[in-house]
């Protein structure tokens, strides 16, 4: 299933208002950082959950499993938009998000388990109930909505020859190369442990990997979905891997630098720069997407502070 | 002694390419914040630092006297520009900045006590030396480049009617109000226990206070200087005062609503608005400068995190 610009033109029109057109820093000749992790809710996320629920303006009720960004975005655009939130948090989620999930006044279901228990545990919730069910990533109107900082990434850059995205889902990643399509590079970064999008594209289709490591929490998706299995295997130029060790470097980087606190996820897009897996040309202007901040910044603390 | 428009424009020119220029982000309807923590170094000293050093091209060695964003900032820019920074720090500054402007290739030179006597300390080292002293905020070539923080924010934001600086030795403060004139309200922010400007602008001069409190690392100038007093004195509208409580729990919402992570002197602008000590009109356009990011962000880790 193919999202068009025009989608992505609809979903920037109903989420206006809603979230934030996050600024783009320069930080140094050729590079710039587009700072999505400035959202509200601290990610990407509200995009596509903005775009979602504003598309059924009618449903009162959204169902969504994720203990994690996605829950926290969900929770946040229902409460803003007087719908009530169930979220399906995995017990493994660590309690200060699900608490943060509760303070947005979402509903939350503690289900025993990972993510996919916590899936399953919504799936049946809204069997025989009138509510939306909010996929993370593999959901046309989450898609389009993602595409929208791609859309603001071009208009902001009019310059730029390369996109970077890490990618998790390919939600994001699949709604970016579906607007930037032959008009930049888009270069896909995954870490070794969570590398769904970078076996999709050997195998030719989604297939289910096994995740783990630094980034796991928000990129450890174990099956890209269909629609950005779709507009990755047309638009990503590349897909890069970076090792953990990678991104806990592009983290102190970012800090170092730009005094910005990245979680892991966010992070690799950068660490495919600063490890060198991604080499730019000399004259190419590149932008890394920084998706989003949800971790605990107490990580730069005791060397890098001044 | 006034810093014209003419003398802001050219300080512009010799500090592009060095510094950044930075976001603007709006956070809600009326408010936006220019995101100065995101320079090189992390505050907006590098301004300063890069207007003085620029315009005594001939010179190759600097001095200057602060443990703190000054001394980062003349330290870097010092290296850039391939000069030798000799930067006196009071033993009391923590030994995480010390390292810090050291790793920048500055010579430390650590002096017993406080601010007052490691200023006295570079003077001396100056003295019958062909050296470029550098001081933080009372200098006129300082006061141009921090006022070019406020001609992006006069193009970034065209319809802003009120710019909220937090101020310490009125440097930053001075360099904005002469760029900004009466084209927008301008709006002093200081802690109850740094109120230098606050006491100076009752007095009718500057006055030496007693400092202390949250803030005090970067915003403890005892005295304001004369060339931000004089700009202060003609285009400062009004100058509040928050309370260290209101400063902690402006750092909160900052990393709550938009992820930024603001030292105490940079979050005390902010704190005008989040206590309500300035109360903007339903209508005003306000922008809120958040100046630096050099703090231990570990703050945010117990229960804002997620």
């Amino acid at each position: 299933m193919e999202i068009t610009r025009t989608d992505i033109e609809a979903a920037a029109g109903r989420i206006e208002g809603w979230v934030r057109r996050t600024p783009v820093l320069e930080v140094q000749e050729g590079l710039v950082l587009k700072l999505d992790l400035l959202q509200p809710t601290g990610s990407f996320k509200v995009r596509g959950a903005f775009s979602l629920l504003t598309s059924h303006p009618e449903g009162r009720q959204v169902v969504a499993a994720s203990g994690g960004n996605f829950g926290l975005a969900v929770a946040y655009a229902a409460s803003r938009l007087d719908k009530t939130a169930d979220i399906f948090v995995p017990s493994t989620s660590p309690d200060a998000k699900i608490a943060r999930i509760r303070a947005l006044g979402a509903r939350v279901h503690v289900i025993e388990g990972f993510y996919a228990e916590a899936l399953v545990a919504s799936e049946e919730f809204s069997r025989d109930r009138e509510v939306l069910t909010a996929h993370a990533y593999d959901d046309p109107h989450v898609v389009a909505g993602q595409g929208t900082c791609g859309r603001e990434i071009l208009a902001q850059i009019p310059d730029v020859d390369t996109v970077v995205v890490a990618v998790g889902g390919a939600g994001l990643i699949g709604g970016i190369a579906s607007w930037v399509r032959d008009d930049a590079r888009v270069i896909a970064v995954e870490t070794e442990g969570t590398a769904s999008l970078h076996a999709a594209l050997a195998a030719g289709r989604p297939v289910t990997t096994e995740v783990g490591g630094v980034a796991a929490d928000s990129l450890g998706s174990a099956r890209v979905g269909e629609i950005g299995f779709e507009a990755a295997s047309r638009w990503v130029d590349q897909s890069v891997l970076v090792t953990d060790d990678d991104v806990v470097a592009a983290q102190r980087w970012l800090w170092d630098q730009c005094r910005l606190i990245a979680e892991p996820g966010a992070a690799t897009a950068v660490a495919a720069l600063t490890s060198g897996s991604y080499q730019p040309g000399s004259d190419e202007q590149v932008c890394v997407l920084v998706c989003g901040a949800n971790t605990d910044p107490s990580f730069v603390a005791v060397d890098s502070s001044v």
